[in-house]
């Protein structure tokens, strides 16, 4: 059982994306004592949905560690959230009724920094449903790419699907040599044509493609041209960020999201061999986080 | 004033796509009487719309023409509309208890090609908001493209205005070169940076981005690298789909759309020769697909 004063340095990070929202509680000694994962945390994307993912992650995250009886109002949390380096956002969700002790509110990056590197200097690069690259030097904040699907995103979980999709209708409709891709992408979405391919993607959105990328993968693991062209095009898009990054000479620099185990292999060498594993996950970042700006706070109101 | 056999002889036709849906009233000597335009027509993207589109657009069509006294119970109608290729969405169709006399339903690009060439043989290439390639030879039906947007579409105005705003993005992240479409674009969605250029085209679908298309046009013009490859890629796909409808011999081919007099030029020379003017527009070819199915069905009535 915790004591009181073991529960005043509980703190709750919480990092809320696009697909969903993730929450840890974690003691003094940087050990995480529950999770807690819910929906759709990207305030951009939906503010009410989001602002509950948040709330629900962290109950969850006390429930794992056998911690319902603390409340909410007693911790202080880290918030990482996508979306809100846009300053209407980030004074919308500050504006939030949250129901934290004190909710300290990053965009999702930094609390990805953090979590990597232990140290608010270095860059990531995140290849996920979508793609960035951000670094954070001596304060001083670099955000690449990350615009947004299908207009931004290049090299993106959701990218690669996409791409696979716009190659396989043009192999259907006779435009290009058929690909390795074709069967596959008809049998994983149930339709056996054309047509029926049409009406399987209509309308769909980053996430949807984004579970398509490994087709791309798949087939160019057997020398599909096709698959192998795609996957050039996208690696040397996440190299030019890499490289862009690179020039600002981090001490640290990481390769993030669900893709990067697929696509950190067709990078170019030299990149590769920057690439140091990320030490922690973003939603310990936002413990970091949280924790440094409540001590700067205190120091203020030491020095007021 | 028209006389009861003079409105036997009337006919409506209809053209309903994704923006707009547009009628006319047309006489057995082939005038057009009166047109009337409403919005979205396009059943796959809204059943009710599209309905309620098509029922509004043949009565500014019948005003237009003096004629609000005739009923729309008393004319046969041809209509052309988006998505019914897709077998589920013309019996749905089908089973509208619509307004007219009878309802003839076709496919837009039958009813397109049809008004262009006077004829059920010919081919179209049509690249407006969305593109695609159609040909109708001896009743056996080509379509080409066509899928939709972003998925599909290549060479569109919704493509090109899509391919300059990545381009953009590329270029304010410094990723590569900066393009004459840069300040031209961020002018016109009344924004002075990248985050804010990301905010005004955060889940934009087709109509937006086919508003920009004019961009790379203008900027080709004036030899700008990045806007001349945009097109470069278009127009080879553009000319892909005249080259495969082509090869069927179709008697006549037209270029449609409202792209058309900015992307013709661009397409190779020995196809840009081949394109015939269109002779009518699809509302027109709807009149001649309604005549031709009710001159089957009195033949088929006399027989039996």
């Amino acid at each position: 059982m915790f004591t009181s004063g073991d529960k005043k340095e509980l703190f709750l990070g919480i990092d809320g994306g696009g697909s969903k929202c993730k929450a840890i509680v974690m003691n003094e000694n940087d050990e995480i004592l529950g999770t807690g994962i819910s929906g759709p945390g990207n305030p951009l994307l939906g503010f009410e949905q989001a602002t509950n993912s948040i709330t629900e992650a962290a109950k969850l995250a006390l429930k794992d560690a056998g911690l319902e009886n603390v409340a909410l109002n007693t911790l202080n949390t880290g918030v990482g959230l996508a979306g809100v380096n846009l300053p209407a956002l980030f004074e919308k969700m500050q504006a939030w009724p949250h129901p934290f002790k004190q909710m300290f509110l990053a965009h999702d990056l930094l609390i990805a920094c953090l979590g990597a590197h232990h140290s608010s200097n270095g860059a990531v690069v995140i290849t996920g449903t979508g793609s960035c690259g951000f670094s954070c030097i001596d304060e001083q904040e670099l955000l690449i790419g990350g615009h947004g699907f299908p207009q931004g995103d290049k090299g993106s979980g959701a990218w690669f699907g996409l791409q696979a999709t716009k190659q396989v209708l043009l192999s259907l409709d006779g435009l290009i040599a058929p690909s390795l891709m074709n069967d596959v992408l008809l049998a994983k979405l149930y339709c056996t044509d054309t047509m029926g391919l049409v009406a399987a993607i209509a309308d769909k959105k980053a996430t949807f493609y984004a579970q398509l990328a490994n087709l791309v993968f798949d087939a160019a693991e057997q020398g599909d041209v096709i698959a192998l062209a795609i996957i050039d095009e996208g690696a040397e898009y996440i190299n030019s960020l890499a490289r862009t990054l690179l020039i600002k000479n981090p001490p640290r620099i990481s390769m993030l999201g669900g893709l990067t185990p697929r696509l950190k292999p067709w990078l170019e060498q030299a990149i590769q061999t920057q690439l140091a594993e990320p030490l922690s996950s973003p939603e310990v970042g936002a413990v970091f986080f949280a924790r440094h700006k409540l001590s700067q706070q205190n120091k203020q109101q030491k020095m007021a």
